[in-house]
């Protein structure tokens, strides 16, 4: 019966993503779904990238519980919505669908959904988005993509983040570029910095967004 | 119905977790859940914490692939089993349940269960254990405790990892202390370093391992 009711609870999932994914393509919205582990840095990476995205953008922010997220977009200039899951692992379709009518649609070009911080559960759901991305610390290790597949597999693009850290972790950007590989051969694979300060490396991933986007 | 069949698996775990416990306690177990985010530092820490254990220790570790987690920990010394869900988010007490028959429970003091990468899910399945653990890498940022409350709330003690990075991240130890006790006062905190040729500062985690346990 629990596989049952898992098939069920995916299907309405599926049914309602696809009703989000039909409501962003009429308007021209593409849509990134960020996922990573707690503290991968999802939000000081959108802080560095919405100003300097020649893309209009709006965010949707998904935590357990507080607004923090919503107020660093929010002070980083952005249209944000933070949803909050009361100790949800991941954020589902129906969530977006509820919060998708605050956007001005017709006006944005970009929308950012970034899920709760959670390397395993967020992977399993469709939310209507264009494409997932996912957000790798280097602090977290150079396992990561082995033993966390599902997600990985599902990612079309990977961000390697905190890379100002990486002389204390005991392996090269070109071992985790490796280890992403063999998971998502398909992946596209960028390295940068989210810290506030530091070099950021982050000009690839806005050339990348704004070929493929518009 | 969704809330009916969780109650259901929710109370089939409770079952299982009670049958863990006694047969623990019955041999004079301690068992410690561990729990964590990815790349937390949760297996590099019990790779420095077992040579320095005056106690028997054993561990399980859990992940979703792969046995490399287990692979660490044998070449450290300890008895090990690695169980693999397969893409499940957390263990549960009927994989633990499963697994308990592989160790000379008579001749441990102390079980040591590794739960999967994910700071969301595994609190919410008793294993049986005697108390939980959460290690906390200070790259993850101040605002985890705050974010993830269902988490920290059932730690009996938070291990601060990594603070080598401390001077990265934008706070100071203290900053993340109170962090921590704002959402769990009576958590016992400890800050440590599992990089492997760190000064660690493991030494008041070991003696408080061994006061607590025998």
């Amino acid at each position: 019966m629990e596989l049952k009711v898992k098939e069920n609870i995916l299907a309405a999932n599926d049914a309602l993503a696809t009703a989000n994914r039909q409501l962003l393509q009429k308007h021209g919205v593409t849509s990134l779904n960020i996922l990573g582990s707690p503290g991968s840095g999802k939000t000081s990476l959108l802080e560095r990238l919405l100003p300097r995205l020649n893309l209009a953008s709006g965010v949707i922010e998904g935590d357990l519980a507080t607004a923090k997220d919503a107020e660093r977009i929010r002070a980083a200039g952005a249209p944000v919505v933070q949803i909050n899951t009361n100790g949800g692992c991941h954020l589902d379709a129906r969530m977006i669908n509820q919060v998708l009518p605050g956007f001005d649609l017709a006006g944005l070009d970009l929308l950012f959904i970034e899920n709760v911080g959670n390397l395993v559960c967020p992977a399993g759901f469709d939310l209507g988005e264009t494409a997932k991305i996912v957000v790798l610390s280097v602090a977290e290790g150079l396992d990561k993509p082995a033993k966390y597949p599902s997600t990985f597999l599902k990612a079309a693009v990977v961000i390697i983040n905190k890379i100002d850290l990486l002389p204390f972790c005991g392996f090269s950007l070109d071992d985790l570029h490796r280890e992403i590989e063999t998971v998502n051969p398909q992946a596209q694979i960028f390295a940068c910095c989210s810290r506030e300060g530091a070099e950021d490396g982050l000009d690839k991933l806005v050339n990348w967004l704004e070929k493929h986007i518009k």
